[in-house]
């Protein structure tokens, strides 16, 4: 009945030995069968739809087990995938998924990123340094406001420069407006410096208006795409990437995902939500709260999900770790030292705040990162 | 610039109480903004796009800070409510959405379930006592053995028979030839047993297949829908809800939900996350794990779920609190005790388990809600 090919994934379980081992056996049942095990047929459901622990382990003040379920169990989908790796046991406490071994003919269904690391260093005409990428805000300026920061953000050699994620649709700046007006600022700035900066529209959207943002960015002249997965569903995501015509980059937003995040004994780990499925799910980037910010990632984690962002992982493409939030200047050569050039520094307020004049401050930053 | 409409959300906050005054500044800022607050316009967007803190007090061991955001922020969509009630903040240690409280033209725009308690109450004929509702499992059985078993669930007199949250379109019994059979079957045991039992069909899927789905089950006879929105969008839930073509009730599942709700000192709280934001998203009922059975919410929490499935909430209709998860029969008359009669049982293995003989055992489930 079954091909034999079995996905697994290891969880982290809070309790002493015998509390955790519990929970791994009820994570068996919980995430595939959900029935009482007494009562299940003597078949291949017993014996093969069920998860097996295929090895249990302590660590200092937890355990690990690494559970095992049939592929067939995902259904090929990727909204599934995610339901048996942590949908009920996501309301179990004491419950962390820590890593994904996804198998050979699981991971072929996932196309992953278009462009990838080559990909976006080729479109954006980089082929080493580290890129550079900021963020138009605050919210509340006009199209025509964003679209003269673009310009300036472009002059000064920022590689990508993207909409702040808080910014959809509002009055202030409607979002075909913002596009249009955003993505000619960036072309004029690029007709100037004979760079390739690229606009990205945020088209976190509601239902399948995310897709008609994305071709409405195309057609405006938007050369990527930014989505919040966790607002919009992350098969959507997985949509705009496997999108031929649109064929356009798009990078991940962590805004609605902290609460997998921010727990060590519950939740998803770092490397697995912010890399392995940021890019199974077709981003070529992934945006995240760097360390020593205004967030509260350790270094380690940040380290984590880099090392995640390249790892083998089938034939999906390495993707850049894009590490954000309350960066100064100031901090760039310390990151330099920690994530080396396969990286996508996003400075925002930062490069704001650093003088009163802005392309001056890019340019400082372009040069802090060619140095290297 | 903008109307002076401000909608507002309850943050609980850790750290003592100058730490705690601090985050709902930064939140003020982070949610809205997202820039170094000496730097912004001195116009509307420091005047009224920033947060405000509507008030600030101190609870037992934490505090709590009500904080408004003009409406014009969240631009009318539900993907950028979320985002602005808790995007970045997310991410951020130590805050807790506790309550919503929005304005009415924001609530304007949710339609909210297109059924709610009265119009789910007339669908299945039900007028005064709980409606009972079970899954069909264990994941494995052909489409076949699950219409066998919808059968006689129908013919014991079970209201709702739901696919398993974990069947999608497994090649054991995918998803067209299913619901096909299920809804046949249960539409047989009403012709029998006089009823308005209804199937449900489980459309949770990737991108815009959830709704194709919805589509596929409304024509092979389902009556009603099933979405787990953590898997697939919250404003996927609301586009089944919206679709006056489909015209079907829609069952929220929590699975990959929990992560917002298991941490006191984070995330989101249970009515805010189960009730309001469930059905401001058009669910009809809205399934969580019950207290005392397998997982681990309190009475307390599922209290406060219950109520905010009836709350006022502008128009939008009151919806069912559905608990389940681990539930046996034995419980019910304390569960009767709890929620009174406006209630959705849900009990899946509990019902296999009585004994073996599963229309004696509904039956039996049956009688001891009429009891009440």
């Amino acid at each position: 009945m079954l091909s034999g090919e079995r996905f697994s994934v290891e969880y982290r379980l809070s309790g002493n030995e015998q509390e955790a081992y519990a929970k791994a056996k009820d994570i068996c049942i919980e995430q595939t069968v959900e029935f009482p095990e007494e009562l299940l047929p003597d078949n291949f459901i017993r014996e093969e739809v069920v998860g097996k622990i295929e090895s249990f382990r302590s660590g200092r003040d937890c355990h690990y087990a690494v559970i095992s379920y049939a592929i067939e169990t995902a259904a090929d989908e990727i909204t599934q995938l995610l339901n048996v790796i942590f949908g009920n046991s996501s309301i179990k406490p004491g419950i962390r998924v820590e890593a994904l071994q996804l198998s050979g003919s699981l991971l072929k269904l996932f196309a992953g990123p278009r462009f990838g690391r080559d990909g976006l260093r080729n479109l954006l005409d980089v082929p080493k340094r580290p890129l550079l990428f900021t963020a138009l805000k605050p919210m509340g300026l006009s199209a025509e406001e964003l679209a003269q920061m673009a310009y300036q953000l472009a002059l000064g050699g920022i590689d990508i420069i993207k909409d702040d994620h808080g910014l959809t649709n509002q009055k202030f700046a409607p979002f075909d407006e913002r596009v249009s007006r955003c993505a000619a600022a960036v072309a004029k700035a690029n007709s100037q410096t004979g760079q390739q900066c690229i606009f990205v529209a945020n088209v976190t959207a509601p239902g399948q208006q995310t897709v008609e943002r994305a071709y409405q960015a195309k057609a405006a002249g938007a050369g990527g795409l930014m989505i919040a997965p966790a607002l919009t569903g992350l098969s959507v995501m997985q949509q705009l990437a496997d999108d031929e015509t649109l064929g356009l980059p798009v990078f991940s937003h962590p805004a609605f995902q902290g609460s997998y995040a921010l727990s060590a004994g519950h939740g998803i780990s770092h490397p697995v939500l912010f890399g392995q499925l940021a890019r199974l799910a077709g981003a070529d980037a992934t945006i995240y709260p760097n360390f020593g910010g205004r967030f509260s990632f350790s270094r380690t984690e940040c380290e984590d999900i880099a090392e995640a962002c390249a790892a083998p992982l089938g034939a999906v493409r390495p993707i850049f770790p894009s590490p954000g939030g309350g960066m100064t200047l100031e901090k760039v050569p310390e990151l330099l030292a920690v994530y080396g050039r396969e990286v996508i520094f996003l400075i925002g307020g930062g490069l704001v705040k650093h003088s009163p004049d802005l392309i001056h401050n890019c340019r400082y930053f372009r040069e802090m990162v060619e140095k290297f």
